[in-house]
């Protein structure tokens, strides 16, 4: 299996990048210079030798060889990293883990995405990509934290239910993750605005809280 | 402890009146007409004979009596429940349960909330009320089921600290249940939204799922 990251060298992307490599899943890392994303899978490799994935390091363009290609990179300035993809996405199963994330006096809030969310917006900018989004509320910071398994259940949402299927194969990977297909791609809004209310409550608690639903074995 | 239930003929309203009065709680269950929360009343006192909570039926104006009083309501028909509110709740801590479902071919969706959500919508329409939300994910089919506890986590948002606080104890109160304050009001949208996300789910590994978060103890 072979996952690109457009944003691997940011904490979310390269924490995934971390946990995929350790499953044996290749890792083609994606910057927006090749030589950034090179250093970071140099990096990878030197920290995770025995890793049974291979990483290479390229730029974002050409993380988006790989069969399943993950969004991993802020909502400020998504515009300008989409164009270059457009057409290295066609029919590619691309996973938007972007959250539209703002901060005030008040906290962490959601910023308004006019296409409804942000998964909506890159649908609508990359039309030859297979859409879906999920990884919203995966801590970065637990992410780096290889030497123990997660606690995250992986919500996966799109329209296309085969791209979904992948996305959550390739999700439940990752080490104490249980990944679902969880409705259109329409519900990637609650999915990327929980990030907020997750910070929110890491604050308070001190935490790197994550997301889990019960009751899933229970008729 | 007493709470005020507006809609407490419905089955989310019913569902935490019969978890509230096993808990001890005081419950005032009130419906559009005072005779038809009087009858729902009496169901819960022969239902529950040993519950040591006391439940009174009223009309949705006398459920404002208590002091947190929780909308348990559809989102259909909203304002003209809000509107007789408006004086009864004044000064009251006022706890929105509603979420704005939708449903059309492509499955459960999330209408569009001019105010950003219904917990704000509700705020403005009850400028004397000390608005929170919560309860957005608890599902009404295991509240019924008062022979097992719950497995779930209820976040609460508000912009009044206090009153944020009192709807936690309170909610805490419910069997099985962990309660968290987790941001302000305005994140009241995606956790009214994530109900559509969890009937997605539902629907697809036929449960009733709950949300937890994870890590919450974990530094």
């Amino acid at each position: 299996m072979e996952v690109g990251i457009v944003g691997g060298t940011g904490a979310l992307g390269g924490g995934l990048a971390r946990r995929w490599l350790l499953a044996g899943v290749d890792v083609r890392l994606g910057s927006r210079e090749a030589a950034r994303g090179e250093a970071a899978a140099a990096q990878l490799r030197a920290d995770l030798p025995d890793a049974p994935g291979q990483v290479t390091g390229v730029d974002n363009v050409g993380a988006c060889a790989a069969p399943i290609v993950v969004l991993a990179v802020p909502y400020g300035g998504l515009d300008a990293v989409l164009v270059p993809l457009v057409d290295a996405v066609d029919g590619r199963i691309v996973v938007s883990a972007v959250n539209p994330l703002a901060f005030d006096g008040d906290g962490p809030y959601n910023a308004v995405v006019p296409e409804g969310s942000v998964a909506q917006a890159c649908a609508a900018r990359l039309p030859g990509a297979r859409m879906t989004a999920a990884f919203h509320s995966v801590s970065s910071r637990e992410l780096a934290h290889t030497e123990r398994p997660l606690d995250d259940d992986v919500l996966v949402v799109g329209d296309d239910a085969e791209a979904v299927d992948a996305v959550v194969a390739l999700a439940d990977l990752l080490d104490g993750v249980r990944a679902y297909p969880a409705g259109a791609l329409r519900l990637a809004t609650p999915l990327e605005g929980l990030t907020a209310v997750i910070i929110a409550v890491n604050k308070r608690h001190k935490t790197h809280a994550g997301l889990r639903l019960s009751r899933l074995t229970v008729d």
